[in-house]
């Protein structure tokens, strides 16, 4: 064994005592958010705050440091799944060492405090308390940005926490492709909302608890979600979650609208789809890891949006639908897919339709990349919203609630995370087009319940391949092409025109 | 502010940093035995190993034991609850300094083995795959023993993992005053079993289980567990867990026998009542912690068999009962009483009844404690159980799963720990009778589901109390008498009588 293996067999053993307390802390996160009694609140934080302190230990210890920057010099002496590790360790520890601690300890503190004003300032409906507080955040992510990468634009630093080296022209030619075709459609779309609409509404009603349960575990099941190493339970805020190999999402049903539950769960089971995917035996490894957020969300959206309001997908599920909520038995497909792709303009983020959705991620990146680089300040963001919001969507938001306080990203320095989710969608579009070229037309196949075509596609072009790549790259290799949005807006002006023949009167 | 008390304050700041560790422990128990997915065991395992080690180091950190050592010095200086603090960390860490590393992985690698070891030997029915494994650990007891107390007797310094500083002779002078009188009704239970018994099955039938997790939730709410820091789930295997001011307990639930689940209920309740009893300002500090785990056991001990076993309690309870189980209405109490008390011999302890129960733990005590002299072979243990129960109970086990093989405490090194059943019992029956002089007769009480005045008493008498006194020196302190085995034999007798009474034909 020459030196460079056994530095790596080394490095791996760290790598996998690292993600061992990752781990741990999600797991304390999960059940803050599913079982935790309400008085254990202040424990908690406590707990997570130890433990994240345990895990930066161990992450800037020295000696771990020393071996990645020794292997680092090595990279040629490896084989090329070491060399993944490798390299990705070292651009993560990298940035992470260059963040010195007060200014690690400043940022943890102006977003507590940040995130408590944010809290308040919703509840009372008022963005002013929580001006100062978002300024410092501002501040210090700019502080972090400009420690982590110097000689790099500040927010193309911030993206690349949640990006690896994706660049920001990137993400720039994206939204600038689909700025006005979006904004044209939420116009047609708020046109129409003013004449009068076929009101469908079979999936709003009464449809008990117990029952949507069932059917999330049916439709996580016929999926192919592997229940040996998962979960479904349900939260407030839906979320996936990956302790280990164990990969639990949770949903939240609503009484009144079977929508709600069903699509929070594939959206989540998307996510732990391409967890349960990944390479378990470089788990705790960067190959063993998702490539970036932009194409986790790629996964949610593909399962959520092209899957699961597709024609296809309605074929398979209605008649089984019908068995767990007998009162969906003789609804004709069509009402349920007019129900399902309903569009609307709303100020809300979380409530957006598919097609409209895009327009909301667009305005935030643009206010964030002002806000990070003072072009804009933090005071002027209300009306900024305002504005953006009739711009684009042709929307009033009636309070500071329904506008800019409606999100937690910010407040939490979360600045460079947003455009993920259109990223999520683009990608989306573009790997389903090269499913259909690859492995023939999905809605035979989809329609009879047939997902394992799909998934082991995804599996083997996606979820195995870890952080081999990174993710425009990815993109490219799984696609043959450069990604783009041409997909995603061919894929939007499709479901726009049926909803038009079909949706409206 | 005096040296010692700014020392004292450091202390505090250190050991609430290691109880948030190790609650961070217990709540990957506490899933792994609740929610986990059974593919993440190995995961699960492993992410407990590192936390271990991390715990480890925290409590053996050098700056961390000079500054105990420093206050120890210092007990005249500091205020009456600090010096608690000081003294029970210090005999604590003294105990766990003096294990040498190797001998600690020793211990724990020979306990896993044998673990394993035994979940086989169950499985085929064979104690001897499991012999060379105990063996090991029976050493590696001995000399983790000798490690800790070289000045004391081997059982001795094992005992006290679990009662810090009780005398051995104290043990031995409870068993043997318990040892005649209960064979004696144990014997007389078994003649009674031979003729014709009355047949009260009432708690036996169908009762759903949704129905009793309803029951369960009254009753806790009733005896005032705090649900906004706690929970009620289900397990295979019962237990109290606490995760900081979170107290959890598991029950189960068998259709056919509502015991089960309302006696593993009454239990896990009486752990998490103490638990939710300490003094939460203290936690995480040796006043804010309980005991020791005989105090623990008579707690779960008093709310299953002495409140839940009486008259009084099913006064209150069966009209309650009969609304949550239909099927119970109608039904006598004297049936219920019955059936609640019904007493015959069995080989396996955790079914025992609450009369012979502590003949098992008297047998276990007795070979343990040969065991770890090495006066007795780990070959010859099936052979000594078997004559054991004989002689005792007057029941031939048929098989070695039905006998030696039933209980996970040796293969887990855990010697010293089955006295700490019967101490339960004993320290309950004390406590109740002294409970009964001071605050006046329980039975109109209890009868009118007024559980407080207990609750209240019980809290200040001994919750709030933490490890301000050791256990022999709380129980002097609180019954005003040393305590003796001469209360529970007077409860098992007046109980014994009662069901001679009404039990036989």
């Amino acid at each position: 064994m020459t030196d460079a293996q056994a530095g790596y067999r080394l490095l791996v053993a760290k790598l996998r005592r690292i993600a061992r307390l990752e781990e741990t802390l999600k797991l304390l996160e999960w059940d803050q958010a599913t079982y935790m009694p309400a008085g254990a609140r202040q424990h908690r934080a406590e707990q997570m705050g130890v433990l994240a302190e345990v895990l930066h230990r161990y992450r800037t210890n020295p000696r771990f440091l020393a071996l990645v920057d020794e292997l680092a010099e090595q990279l040629g002496e490896l084989e090329p799944a070491a060399a993944v590790d490798v390299r990705e360790t070292k651009w993560r520890t990298d940035r992470l060492r260059k963040v010195p601690a007060d200014l690690q300890a400043a940022r943890v503190r102006a977003q507590a405090l940040a995130r408590a004003a944010w809290l308040e300032a919703r509840e009372h409906n008022s963005f002013e308390g929580l001006c100062p507080h978002l300024r410092e955040v501002v501040l210090r992510e700019r502080e972090y940005a400009q420690s982590v990468a110097p000689d790099s634009n500040i927010y193309q630093a911030l993206l690349e926490d949640y990006e690896p080296g994706l660049p920001l022209e990137y993400i720039e030619q994206i939204f600038c492709e689909l700025r006005k075709p979006l904004a044209q459609i939420a116009c047609s779309v708020n046109e129409l909302s003013k004449t009068r609409r076929k009101q469908t509404t079979v999936l709003r009603g009464h449809f008990p608890i117990h029952d949507q349960r069932n059917l999330s575990y049916f439709v996580a099941q016929q999926i192919g979600f592997d229940f040996r190493h998962g979960r479904i339970d349900e939260s407030v805020h839906p979320f996936s979650i990956s302790i280990g190999t164990d990969h639990r999402i949770t949903t939240r049903y609503e009484e009144t609208d079977l929508r709600t539950g069903l699509y929070s769960t594939l959206h989540e089971l998307g996510h732990a789809l391409y967890e349960q995917g990944l390479d378990a035996d470089a788990h705790g490894l960067p190959r063993g890891m998702p490539c970036s957020l932009g194409v986790h969300e790629s996964q949610s959206r593909l399962w959520e949006n092209f899957i699961g309001r597709s024609e296809g997908f309605w074929r398979f599920l209605l008649p089984h639908a019908s068995r767990f909520l007998p009162s969906l038995s003789g609804v004709a497909l069509e009402a349920v897919l007019i129900d399902v792709n309903e569009a609307a303009p709303t100020p809300i983020r979380t409530e957006a339709d598919e097609l409209t959705y895009n327009l909301h991620v667009l305005l935030r990146y643009e206010l964030e990349r002002k806000l990070v680089n003072l072009e804009l300040r933090v005071e002027e963001l209300p009306e900024a919203w305002r504005h953006g919001m009739e711009q684009l969507l042709g929307v009033t938001p009636t309070s500071d609630r329904e506008g800019v306080l409606q999100d937690i990203h910010w407040p939490s320095g979360a600045f460079g995370y947003f455009p993920t989710y259109t990223l999520g969608n683009v990608f989306a579009a573009q790997i389903m087009e090269t499913a259909e070229r690859e492995i023939g037309p999905l809605l035979p196949q989809i329609s009879q319940g047939r997902f394992s075509f799909l998934l082991d596609w995804l599996t083997v072009q996606i979820y195995r391949r870890g952080q081999s790549y990174r993710s425009l790259a990815l993109i490219q290799r799984v696609t043959g092409a450069p990604p783009s949005s041409r997909a995603l807006l061919d894929h939007l002006h499709r479901r726009f025109d049926w909803w038009m023949e079909h949706g409206a009167l």
